[in-house]
């Protein structure tokens, strides 16, 4: 086990456990609802926005524990909008991370509950977790720029925009903007409400800010090639779904070999907005170097 | 027009004006989204949330204008839990208010969509409300009470047990099991929230709490009530559907008559339980005899 992967492990490990935590299976009140939320919730998943969120923490020298509950909703929210974009009527993929999606185990409509549940429950997190921080004005602001990113202008949109450019034929600019929404916007304010919570000061902020961007479409990058090359049992999806659904894709805008050389200038852009931070940063600087080398070996 | 119906038209003219701000068609970015959220949340609807958390802040003395945001971000998840019931896979309802239903307007992706965004738009709305807030542990205590109300505890709980229920039997308890969360829990939190906004103390926030339980329960009753007796032309939904459905109902349940004589007996204790308030709280006392009346008028 690298240096990496053992690092991913233990912060797996501390995020499942408390997300656990949250949903407990109550055994006087044994719910169908529950069920479903935790087999998303729970149903493995690489925690890349809780840990991104707990890196940037810990790059600008703050209190991992304090981080905890944002990066814990940060997943909750990323998890509600997994079960949601699997349904019938947006993407109708049946296989999620290997597994079938929730609406095939729980129905269509306890499975739109469930993710209307981790959508609530995770502010419900976020305004408990405020109630007690010392510093109610930097977790409002932290609270309010995760809420911004998930919403219609940011994740919400970029999916209301996804769907709308179904069938349309991609081009760079529409893609960009449905990605910064879909996907970005969620990977940046993990990465904002991090620095937020460990302190960050304005120089800070700023440089972690440029990082996150280009992370961002990094990552939804990455994403991209690994569903247009790898067979579904690397990726744990229906494989190749989004050329069948003709989505736009970057690889379907600028093939294969464009999309890659864009996620490696992505990564370099993103190392160089960090290059001033020290030690503490080095977390961050593996977490981009990962997510674009799963990619794009090099 | 009565003093009460000048004071519900005068107090839904303020929360439509601000509801409609919060969502601007912006014309350079012509967005379906917009538009489907715009149909649900400003196509009418009586405001009856949003105006109960306006009167508890008055009740209590408080400013009214500090507690419209929070009565906005109460009717925003009201307006999103409308959209989300009616689709095919909930209750599947093509009528709400006299006009389709989101999913038959904008199709199903797009009506799950524009509840997710109400949803996550409240949120963004309390967080910035309450960064503005010279009291922060107050906004923060409302903010945790409304999500907790919306969320697997409350109302996405309740609407989990009332789809599980349908086609059982329903008996009292279960009845009211599913409606004290579904409808009774954010009908309490709006109460709540604005007495808390407003400055309550301790004592008043007990005497608006019991208040809100017995509104709460009522609201239901009465609910059930018109969908039992009343014609689509008057309730603007697909009559009778709940019996349809054999939905868990206080009708169903208890009989008409004994439905209507809990609903009356609610009303009484809801208003000895502001018994003690001054005139402050008669838009109070008068929402729940206008909430009962409605359906039993005596």
């Amino acid at each position: 086990m690298t240096a990496l992967d053992a690092y991913l492990h233990g912060r797996r490990e501390r995020i499942d456990a408390a997300l656990a935590d949250y949903f407990p299976l109550d055994p006087p009140h044994p719910h169908r609802l529950i069920e479903a939320v935790r087999y998303t919730l729970l149903g493995g998943g690489k925690r890349i926005r809780p840990i991104l969120l707990l890196a940037a923490c810990e790059a600008v020298g703050g209190d991992v524990a304090r981080a905890l509950p944002y990066a814990c909703a940060i997943e909750m929210i990323h998890s509600y909008s997994l079960i949601h974009d699997d349904l019938p009527a947006m993407d109708d993929d049946a296989l999620r991370r290997g597994r079938p999606t929730s609406h095939m185990v729980f129905g269509e409509g306890l499975a739109i509950l469930a993710g209307d549940a981790l959508l609530t429950e995770a502010f419900h997190l976020l305004a408990r977790s405020a109630e007690q921080n010392p510093e109610p004005q930097r977790a409002l602001r932290a609270m309010r720029e995760i809420a911004d990113a998930a919403g219609a202008h940011g994740m919400v949109g970029g999916q209301a925009a996804d769907i709308a450019a179904q069938g349309v034929e991609p081009d760079l600019a529409l893609v960009e903007f449905i990605h910064v929404r879909k996907t970005g916007a969620l990977l940046l304010a993990a990465v904002r409400a991090g620095a937020l919570i460990g302190g960050a000061d304005d120089a800070a902020l700023k440089s972690l800010t440029r990082y996150g961007e280009c992370l961002g479409l990094a990552f939804q990058i990455a994403d991209d090639i690994l569903d247009a090359e790898a067979p579904p049992s690397l990726t744990g999806k229906t494989g190749g779904r989004d050329g069948l659904l003709h989505k736009a894709t970057f690889p379907a805008a600028l093939g294969l070999p464009a999309a890659k050389q864009r996620a490696r200038e992505l990564r370099e852009q993103a190392l160089d907005a960090v290059s001033a931070c020290d030690a503490r940063a080095e977390p961050l600087r593996d977490l981009v170097r990962f997510v674009v080398g799963r990619a794009c070996e090099s």
